[in-house]
């Protein structure tokens, strides 16, 4: 029973057939083959809109991009504390960025809101001594498996946008706000004033298939020299491009998230039925944090059963010396049986 | 007919075979599952000693990674003028160095001798106001498709050793270098004074297959920080470790080389038939340059034979207005039909 | 009168007359003349030790390059939340680490201690994906005007060198600390386990005197080259050194210090006779920080009055919303009648 | 006798004397002093144009952040094999930059020009695998004593601009240049075409005054964080003013470049008499480069004079093995005695 990732399940078996069927005769390389414009094609048609997109290699590589493409060195990027980019990445939003300032805020359920985002933005008093604050970055969903809603998305957009910041999304699992919020890949993204984001397919099922996306046109500008000097130009990247093709069609993304959030509701339904187990954040994508008491935590462990802790800053104070606060991940593969065993081991626990 | 590239062939069967076998089950994600431990096992045995590897997503990144370690930003890396980290990169060996100088010195057949680096380094007289040479890069085999030998890594590395400076071998087609000599991949690497090395299988038949390869363990010392913080750690690793497993089974990774060099040679002996076309450096691996008409490379283009003019820096002077240079390059796929029919062509061009 | 900052006074005019001094003739640039190597000589004798020293043009490059020369970018730098490295240097420490991760604790007074030190240190859990912690870097005497004792570096000290992080410390106003604790040079630093420092006499009475003191020789070994590379290498450096001599010559330094920091004295005791006035962090070196209604701020300011509001994060809930925490400087030139004048208008404001 | 650098010379009494008067009182820290006001003010009167400046610690520093403000890290800047920026300042282009490539090109006299500067545009042929050409950066006067004319500059302006390159001047010799051509500063700089550059006091007689003055005011936005970032904002910064104020005044700075320029004449020509010695490069400015015999070169050694030896890669295959080029530079200071010893020295050698 594996509940520490997504990104611990594998490939998704159309995805891996489409590498096969890419695998035919010699193909320009860089980006110049068949496979790859077809994808950015897709990505166009999902978004409603002609977007640039750049097939990259990892997650962090997609946010590490797009965020040199908004941030000067002497800029800052807001976030939450809990985010990917500030949190598990190793410096790396520094890296590419030359030496921008990653700024964490707090607030609930990992997301960062409009007005905490303006009382912040109040805090740069000192002029050419402060960094410049330059962009927001987003995740959704969230670390904390919480959803950011188009209108949330929107009050961001529109605080941020007068005043000069880019707005970024962190969709590393994109799928899985999407379906959750039943509203259209553009409704959630530049329609609410997304300006590029970093469109995640590997921890839905894809073998490695990250890509920024532009809805800004002009800001990709050069963006392709910023993927080659970071070494994220794939040689043979029709493989990538076949990935995403059978990643959209037919809506094998949207069906893959649809299906890990299911798992994740009844998780969470079942949770709630234990007098032992509190739900640590509202469940709104594919994860489920759990509240757990030690003993049940180290048996469950004892068990086999593979999950990480993982407790966030606002918990601080809620959790007692012998509970620790644990993250279910399923995906578009866990087995349905693995929740029911699971929940089954810790009713009996 | 494809000549442009090794990297415009697809994907060796037995390794996208080797994907398919992989993919079963959950695994440990970033590098924690037995395909990628099974990966630095076979890289171990292949190199007669224990390595440390680190899997990346592209050629450049290994290079670039791989300066990252020897050489600080205040350093600089000697390597030739035709060097892939100089001419093909976008700056990318100054990004991962935080801003190294990239020094390009001239060579007969895209080589560097001992003494070539010996009088660069001479040069080096003004203390401070000058970099610090920390690196030799090689590429073995070479941009123009030429091999180092053994002997003549181990004259570089002599001379730079006791002066402090690290040696890199970018092996992006170190197995096409291998086949050609006939020696070990202990003696044209660790035995000759290499410290680490690119190790390169996407040109050779993997989908995307490049290693960073420590044979001075202390120099790997904080290597994954510096790997994720660059965006190269994939979280499926998996999928990387089964493509080196099958890339380095059986000798796959040496028969695909062999036969792409055997395809050279037949090409190259094929061309010195012809009256009108020159080769312009030995053909020791994969690739042929060719001294052609250009009316004949019109010719060919016409015909749908794909290939792109390179002519290196050491040919100015030797090529006349009406010709062209022109890279062939030869791959574990190419159809042997294909070089007979370029022959063909050339001979009734 | 200005109260605004120590840097807003002039030179010490036996500084000054120490350039007229250095003005005849002929010497070395960069360093090679005598009044440089007498400065060297003469902070060997003041920290009774053999050191390497590096004069440079400004606190922030002293601060960055010493940052520079022990963590790595992919390294973590501990210190105070309201550390000039972290918030007022715009971005400064990332750009000469080459994007280290710089990582502001909470403590009272400006300080931060060996348990806060070591609570942050548990929480780098994640391997690869977290900063490696590399370095601290302390402020003696403190942002908010407090010191920092030769125990208290030394408990940090031990904690942290067996970990394998180096210890910096800022010293812009390191008479400042040194003089209110009556302790010798060496005494609060190298024999306290500070590895390096940042020396500042700009504040102090110079013109433009900031030097990085290695009092660990080995890290000082190419620090010259990451002083040219960030045009920190004066060529005229003899004005640097003949700053240095005159700071240091018979106790100048010293006696500057000392006379600031009684004024600071003063003007605390008298702003402890007032019933409107609070005095917010212990008074221990050169710098008043007084809670103060805003009216009187108000009134302070029209009566041209200058001085800066700066309140530190640990008196948020602290400080009511009629009043305002501002910052008092005292330096070597500030007129003890202003000190009186201040007291007066507040007394009477 | 000292012919080694112009910035081996001291500072002119009338810049001294200037500090001592900017040292009443307090004043604003990080340039809100009234010097620092009348330094820019001056600028724009002798460039006849509004400008912006910011006053820096040093040349490579001006440079550095110059290049920062028109080059992002994918990009190139081509300049003079010889350059300044890519061969006396330790990587520094590279670092402000965050990892720019700088390409030195060959050219008569230490000068490109626009054909020069085509040909090599024409080799951007890898579109996003090569660097982007994004700046040109000449010095004037020039490293080997040289001069750009205004029609020199404005040939290359016309060239670059229409393709999106900048032009860039690195003028810490500009005094020398400006005095040599007779034209205005104006002519010589933007309305020849020049977008910003490094204007230069400390070789002529200032103690440490570099400035970064933009004419393309669009430029300067952000430039304050770049300058607070890098460590090159000086916080008594009204005694960089007091500086320029010295400087510019009644015509100070072209009085000591004409008289510097003219000992270089008077040396040339001295020089020319002699059977034994050479000229190498046209002298237009004040350095004079000598190809001296070995022999008389060491003599000279012996007897006190001070000079360094410095080739040009131009004048390889032009010196005999008993053969050496000597710099000689003169400054406002020499004493004229010394050129005409030094003559002397020579003729009876």
């Amino acid at each position: 029973m594996n509940f520490a990732s997504d990104n611990h399940y594998g490939v998704h078996p159309r995805i891996l057939a489409s590498l096969g069927e890419a695998n035919t005769g010699s193909a320009m390389a860089y980006g110049g083959d068949d496979w790859s414009k077809k994808s950015e094609e897709q990505l166009s048609r999902v978004f409603e809109k002609e977007v640039r997109s750049f097939l990259v290699t990892t997650g962090t590589a997609a946010n590490g991009l797009s965020l040199s493409a908004i941030t000067p060195p002497y800029g800052a990027v807001l976030c939450h504390s809990e985010a990917h980019i500030i949190g598990d990445e190793c410096n790396s939003a520094e890296f590419f960025t030359a030496g921008a300032k990653i700024i964490g805020l707090q607030g609930p359920g990992g997301k960062i809101t409009a007005p905490i985002i303006e009382k912040c933005l109040t805090g740069f008093v000192r002029g050419e001594r402060d960094p410049k604050p330059k962009a927001v970055s987003i995740t959704n969903a969230t670390e904390l498996g919480t959803v950011y809603s188009a209108d949330e998305i929107q009050a961001i957009s529109r605080l941020v946008r007068p005043r000069g910041l880019m707005l970024h999304m962190d969709g590393s699992r994109f799928a899985n706000a999407l379906t959750g919020l039943g509203c259209s890949p553009a409704e959630l993204t530049w329609k609410a004033g997304v300006d590029l984001m970093s469109f995640g397919g590997t921890k839905n099922g894809a073998l490695l298939l990250d890509a920024v996306i532009f809805f800004d046109l002009q800001l990709a500008e050069d963006f392709a020299r910023r993927r080659v000097r970071s070494g994220q130009q794939v040689s043979k990247a029709r493989y990538l491009g076949a990935q995403m093709a059978a990643y959209l069609q037919d809506g094998l993304w949207l069906d893959s998230a649809r299906r890990a959030n299911a798992l994740a509701r009844k998780l969470a339904e079942g949770l709630r039925q234990s007098t032992v187990v509190r739900i640590a954040h509202p469940v709104e994508a594919n994860m489920v944090y759990a509240i757990v008491p030690r003993k049940l935590n180290d048996q469950l462990l004892a068990s086999g059963v593979k999950f990480y802790p993982k407790m966030a800053n606002e918990l601080v104070g809620q959790i007692k010396d012998d509970e620790i606060v644990v993250r279910l991940v399923l995906s578009f593969a866990t087995p349905e049986a693995d929740v029911d065993r699971l929940l089954e081991l810790i009713r009996t626990g």
